[in-house]
């Protein structure tokens, strides 16, 4: 909700609350015969005192606009309009029959984001303010009087898929011509464009045990059968891929090969060699997950596997996100031709393809003879993030916490050495003002966190451990 | 295909094309047991003769990397690999099991204007680069050195949401709040999610004939069934809905009632009302697709059935890619809270929200006090071209082609007098170098075609339709 009162105005809070809710009642926002949000929610939404609206509900009840039904809330009223509106569409029906949500914690992380500006985000994979290209961004003008602002390239923008099959070429050896690379809202809605398109609602495939895809309600909502590939300190096994196929008869491999999301791990290049190998011989499809390869602090090189595939196994995915900034809404996916076609034709069909206007901003930003140095900036920033962060988790919890130091990317992944009540721990950081990624909605070993440390300013990173703490120490306490 | 070979260079023409599909089969963009384009195909795509491919073709052929199959064309060979790597993922069944592709002719379509620059272009529904404020939208600065380009709030930009809350109120007397809208890319997405959402395989809903929807292959690909609910020139006779209902128990029905696509009807209020009415008995929802509803040349004011509605039976869905610029990809969606909260909450898996800067940029345009002069201009400048388009046709065609002259919007809805052949008549315009949308890919009834005055500099026009008719002459000839 993004009303609140004012709490100087003569208007009385509660008056104000019954005001908005009955003209969102009368909008048809909240139809006959739905549910309100709870007293508490609701006081929490509008950052009031819940007797405050129990007031203004108590009010609206007078009125017969709303009516309290046991065991479900407040509802408004469906005998307002007069019996025969009992038909109404059943909205609660319709929803619940819809998609599977995000979980639960996962949904709690959007809400108290969004609803907060002091509060420090270790939860989401993004950069912070210090590492985007502000001043780089501000001076490029996107267009000018000749542009064409009409519907772009649904492929994509040509010269931003050039951009990006030289930036393929120059940091991660990929070969690709401009015709196999699909631009889409961020890597997100490339997986989601492969997994309902390629995929069919029974079919079996294999995310990594933890992984960024093992929280993604996507592949349930298609009614794919997710089966676990373990991720560890050794990396994958590749042989683990071929038990899970003949076990499932997976049909793709969700693999994200360097700074694995959330573990920092890198394949190395015989793991690498052997998962095509493999998936060559059984016709497994591999979709690459490639959002910071080339944010290694080391000087080491990493391999995509794309670039080891030449008989096309692979359907590639990355972005700009994590690059130049997740606000752009700028990702890809590079593979074969009858895939990127047919990709096409159905995001035509469902968004009519990207903005063009950052489209022409990240086009000229790639193309910027600063361009370069900002990936230097960006990687030196991250190593110094992820330095301080990991100095004071171990000043502060010593041995209670264990990690893997990563060598590139932007997230932590923490073990504890003993058992811990998770969701305890995350109520109260976000009491706290910090928010984290629980270990649980990654993977299916319990007492693990993530923290990305990319998404926050480093001159906040002190204050925002110093938080976590303090909320792991309460915790601690009171379980 | 977007590489051409350049034909003053040394190199032949066959050795580049041979050296272009070379380096895509090496980088797994036609992968082992592929099939490549036919040779017209190919000769088409890269402007040359079709002799110069075929030659390409031996050549790559002799080298054993292609192979021939009879009734299938030029492949990539599986054996070049060895014989082990039969079994790679069989791309071509991965696509066929996939989405319904678009109407062929519409994938024709976006083929042919993406390919051209010189095409002139009646068949998609956007503004031509002279109704476009290119000169406010260049004066404006999406964001500062303040601005946050993370990720944006999914549900989009909160000032954005309170721009176009005013302006609905404004501009169409719909009462919202800033909650209940969800930013989308385009009104594309926004029915998109709708039917991903809110409906599932199986069921049933009712879309006009003719009408934008029958065109959209989304409702198949997700399994519903649509029924056709006729526009005629009294517009839609309401108690169609409730036949449907009792026949089929239709659970949404799509309707466009303000300047409908393609036929440019208006439903008269009694008519919007009789709607409202018959929907809230049976509880079925209205899905309302309102693009262009104040557009109109006249000064009658058209109600939104939203505007109508207080007990949230309405979606409604609109965008500004026909008020500004399609190219923003900026539409919404307003409903009953729990329906934004969802298709929220799947935005989020499926495409992490919309770009930041062009909603940054939409916001600032909305609020600019240029804003209601640019749409005074936009209207003026739309009925200018339906006068001419309309003036051309009738002095060039006479009373071989019908229409009703709609009174706002961007479409003219032509009946021919006589049995015409459609695809002649399409294949004679593209080579003519004009191109519409034809009547049977909008509707059940033969001999109609849409002119779409909107997408065309007014200084073009008579040019498009000097091309059209001699088009339809040469078609006329042929049949």
């Amino acid at each position: 909700m993004d009303w609140k009162p004012i709490k100087t105005k003569q208007l009385p809070l509660y008056k104000q609350i019954i005001s908005y809710l009955e003209s969102r009642i009368l909008n048809g926002e909240y139809p006959p015969g739905s549910r309100l949000p709870s007293e508490r929610q609701l006081a929490n939404q509008l950052k009031v005192n819940r007797s405050t609206v129990k007031i203004a509900f108590e009010e609206l009840q007078s009125t017969g606009l709303i009516t309290s039904v046991i065991g479900v809330g407040r509802v408004v009223n469906e005998s307002v309009y007069g019996n025969h509106l009992k038909r109404l569409p059943n909205w609660d029906k319709y929803v619940k029959e819809g998609h599977k949500t995000n979980h639960p914690l996962n949904q709690q992380i959007y809400q108290y984001i969004r609803c907060s500006n002091s509060i420090i985000n270790f939860a989401i994979g993004e950069l912070s303010p210090d590492l985007i290209p502000m001043e780089l961004l501000c001076n490029i003008n996107p267009f000018d009087m000749e542009s064409h602002l009409g519907y772009e390239n649904i492929q994509g923008n040509l010269a931003l898929r050039e951009s990006i099959s030289s930036y393929m070429k120059e940091y991660k050896s990929i070969k690709s011509t401009t015709s196999s690379i699909l631009i889409t809202s961020g890597a997100h809605q490339a997986l989601h464009l492969i997994i309902r398109c390629l995929l069919k609602s029974g079919d079996s495939i294999a995310i990594g045990d933890p992984s960024y895809d093992y929280s993604m309600p996507i592949f349930h909502s298609a009614g794919i059968n997710t089966h676990l590939l373990p991720v560890g300190n050794e990396g994958i096994n590749p042989e683990d891929i071929t038990t899970l196929y003949k076990k499932h008869r997976i049909k793709m491999v969700f693999i994200h090969p360097n700074y694995q999301d959330p573990t920092g791990i890198v394949l190395d290049l015989e793991q690498k060699k052997a998962i095509i190998n493999i998936c060559t011989k059984y016709g497994i499809v591999i979709v690459e997950e490639d959002p910071y390869s080339i944010m290694g602090y080391t000087s080491k090189s990493n391999s995509a596997l794309k670039a080891l595939d030449s008989k096309g196994v692979v359907l590639y995915v990355s972005s700009l996100s994590n690059l130049i900034a997740s606000g752009l809404r700028i990702g890809w996916i590079s593979g074969p031709q009858a895939v990127i076609d047919l990709l096409t034709d159905v995001k035509q069909q469902i968004d009519f393809g990207q903005s063009v206007i950052p489209q022409l901003m990240a086009t000229k930003l790639l193309n910027s003879n600063q361009f370069n140095e900002h990936i230097n900036n960006l990687i030196k920033g991250l190593e110094i993030k992820r330095d301080l962060t990991i100095k004071l988790l171990k000043r502060e919890l010593g041995e209670e916490i264990l990690f893997s130091v990563p060598e590139g990317g932007i997230h932590l992944w923490c073990k504890f050495s003993h058992e811990i009540n998770e969701l305890l721990l995350f109520k109260e950081s976000i009491k706290n003002g910090v928010v984290f990624t629980p270990g649980t909605t990654l993977g299916s070993k319990p007492n693990h966190l993530r923290f990305t440390y990319s998404g926050v300013n480093t001159n906040q990173i002190e204050n925002g451990i110093r938080r976590f703490v303090e909320a792991y120490k309460s915790a601690k306490k009171l379980s």
